[in-house]
């Protein structure tokens, strides 16, 4: 049986169904690969041969004169076990199935389905769905879908596996559009009649270009097999987790989607939260705790400082931290004087510190730098929030850039309100510069809660105060 | 006793701390009633007197030659009773208290702040504040906030409340730079001194401009009479209530921000929610909730219809739902054979509809187009989402909006995936054309339980369904 990892290192590839029809599957998937720049070799199978974008058509797959290591299947699935057992005479050591009309679809797509697991059984062949867009690897600038663009393929370190077709690649154009996500490996899993969750982990924790994980699931197969991995994995690399299907009526139409069983399996959660996977509960959550672990260090405690210019919005992120269990700083005399220098009424000195209204007097470069630099020197501060609002030019926030940068040892979040295209301004401005911009500090709150979890769990100080109520 | 209402139709305004110092806040706030344009009589005190940005600066309140309804006071706390007391002589109708350093700073502002209230009950002079940006009324252009812009001041039909400070300006400058949402009224309440929650609502309540009312809240008074008049409100429009303080960390947080004595009251939380009140647990989901309420009509029931190309997306949707108390719909006889016409694959007809492949096939537009109409026109379906990925042009959403706008009796939120700037095109097409968008789906699967619950308490047939679990 070869590896995923061979599978994903493929560097020859073949289309089975290429087509020259530029409103077919397997034409824009040839184009696809014309603009991301594939390196490796390519061909296409199509019984008329010919040429599309610059590919060789060949009429079979044993004409092609070069060994082929990867397959994409874009055939109906009637067709794709003889295609399969022709791949097994070719040598090659994996396959994409993307066609749909498989287990998703009723008794006569489950049928075909089971041949296609007992081929893969019997020839060591992995396969990638069926019903998926496939595989990713920004090494290699492979990418098995037309839904891949540049952005996409630049090199990074997060490695995403998500079991659904389409999804995933509009999911990867969202997520790569942030400067800041940028991704190693992608698989998807589509209806999982080879690689799985497990198998899809346990590549993604051995990948040493992979730093974070983050996984779409409908179902987990083996959840025994699936909490021991994410074990050993969350000992490497943060494991994100989104799970679709947690009502029975979500559950019910996996079953129509990649052919989940999902069972609402509240004991599987547990260990895998006990396992310190982190469960997102949006694609919103996701992504804002991706820009986390990629743009800040993990948090040392769980001790938060927050500046802000509004009672209100400090007082909502409280909850949230709160309930997250994070617990306010209390500031070192360090602190306290030099607050004191810039805060005039002892009470905005405190926790949450609030710069309004002296940084209409002081300026508000001045002011917020040095409440920023002060709460980053102080040892009893485990990560900074800091609550404001956008403003007509990036300017002021400039120099609270270089104040981070100096000192780039705690996570710090920024989250601006205001008029939405000064907010966007503001927002591009930092994410550029590598600082997480949420626009709802509560948003911020939540990803700190989940890197001070992971930060728990690689050091082995994990207890279970995660939910637990606001006692102190 | 003067009422709110005569105080928020003020139309002769004197700031009291009016300064010629272009740093001090006395000084933004004549400037920002002159960009915005008010149309009634604006008069400044200031012992020196003067002028500045046009506004006549008087000596004293007796001095000025016309009556004046409301006076702003940005004056430190000690000064304020007797400016109070001037107030009286001048038979000014209702004060706005912009300035801190009251209750919320400890003993010394709890005696100013409970001089203030006494001088208040004998003269029958309303007040906001202490510690609040103050009012907006968009029928007068009347605001006594430099936070206010020409955006805010632009009437709509969304009345708002807030105890708190500065974030309400912030938020309000965010609200208003969506194109569908404009105000009405806006009262900030800050510490409360006289005019509360109740005394908010129960004006809003009243009045005819106000559609939908917003709700941020640190506390609730006195809870009797809010869930009286919360129970009044509902029956005419829509109370969406935000609420800080829910943690005790959160509440003492209050205690700083605007002296509150939040409790974490959770039988006033249920009686709320018993009368109607829709409880938001978030801003984003109060934005996306009040466009919602703003752009499309009342559900009539609690079946919906996804459209996707994203089984992944779909599911997450469904589990919203149904962790909401809505259903998915089943569709009607004409519905299925019009699908039939579009849409290949049987089980890619079922709810959710899966427009992915057969949208390549077809087109678009024609596809999409064809099964919205369908959906809206079943008299099973009284909601249609739409979820499908940003394109690089708005044209193919062209067909979709006429479509909707010729069947303008359900609501329809779209949900598009993709690269983020055109993501953010097709949102701005969509807004400019009053179509609800929310990134997420199941953002707007939860405004559409709210909407729902809504229409229940108002044709009187709420049941407590709300958060149940998802037998059926």
């Amino acid at each position: 049986m070869y590896s995923v990892k061979e599978v994903m290192e493929s560097m020859n590839l073949v289309v089975i169904g290429a087509s020259r029809n530029p409103l077919k599957l397997g034409s824009l998937l040839l184009k696809g690969l014309e603009d991301t720049g594939f390196q490796g070799r390519i061909a296409g199978v199509n019984p008329r041969g010919g040429e599309v974008y610059g590919v060789r058509l060949y009429c079979s797959l044993e004409e092609i004169p070069f060994p082929v290591d990867l397959a994409v299947m874009l055939v109906p699935p009637k067709v794709v076990p003889a295609a399969l057992a022709e791949c097994a005479r070719k040598g090659v050591k994996g396959v994409v199935i993307s066609s749909e009309g498989f287990a998703e679809t009723g008794e006569q797509g489950r049928q075909y389905q089971e041949e296609v697991r007992a081929i893969l059984r019997s020839t060591g062949i992995r396969s990638f769905g069926p019903n998926t867009l496939g595989i990713v690897n920004t090494e290699t600038g492979l990418a098995t879908s037309y839904f891949a663009n540049d952005d996409m393929l630049r090199p990074g370190t997060i490695g995403v596996a998500a079991q659904s077709g389409i999804f995933v690649g509009a999911l990867l154009r969202y997520i790569s559009s942030y400067n800041v996500l940028r991704m190693s490996k992608v698989l998807g899993l589509g209806n999982k009649v080879d690689v799985d969750e497990s198998d899809a982990l346990s590549y993604l924790m051995d990948d040493e270009q992979t730093r974070t994980v983050a996984m779409y699931l409908e179902d987990i197969r083996d959840g025994k097999r699936f909490v021991e991995v994410a074990k050993e994995a969350v000992k490497r690399k943060p494991v994100l987790l989104l799970k679709g299907g947690r009502t029975s009526a979500g559950a019910r139409a996996t079953a129509s989607h990649t052919a989940s069983l999902a069972v609402n399996d509240k004991i599987l959660e547990g260990a895998l939260h006990q396992a310190g996977v982190l469960r997102m509960r949006s694609i919103e959550e996701l992504i804002a705790t991706l820009i986390g672990f990629q743009c800040t260090p993990l948090p040392l405690g769980n001790r938060i400082a927050l500046v802000t210019y509004s009672g209100a919005q400090a007082i909502m992120s409280i909850d949230a931290a709160t309930e997250g269990g994070l617990r306010l700083a209390d500031f070192g005399e360090e602190t306290r004087n030099r607050l004191e220098g810039v805060i005039a009424t002892p009470s905005k000195r405190e926790n949450p510190v609030d710069i309004f209204p002296d940084m209409i007097a002081h300026g508000f470069e001045k002011t917020s730098s040095e409440i920023l630099g002060a709460l980053l020197e102080d040892e009893g501060v485990h990560g900074v929030f800091f609550i404001s609002f956008a403003t007509p030019e990036v300017e002021p926030y400039r120099p609270l850039v270089e104040v981070i940068r100096e000192r780039p040892t705690k996570p710090v979040f920024f989250s601006l309100m205001g008029i939405r295209e000064e907010v966007e301004m503001c927002r591009a401005f930092l994410e550029e510069r590598g600082i997480p911009f949420c626009l709802f500090p509560e948003t911020a709150v939540q990803v700190f809660c989940h890197m001070w979890r992971y930060a728990q769990t690689v050091n082995g100080s994990l207890t279970e105060r995660w939910g637990q109520d606001d006692a102190e």
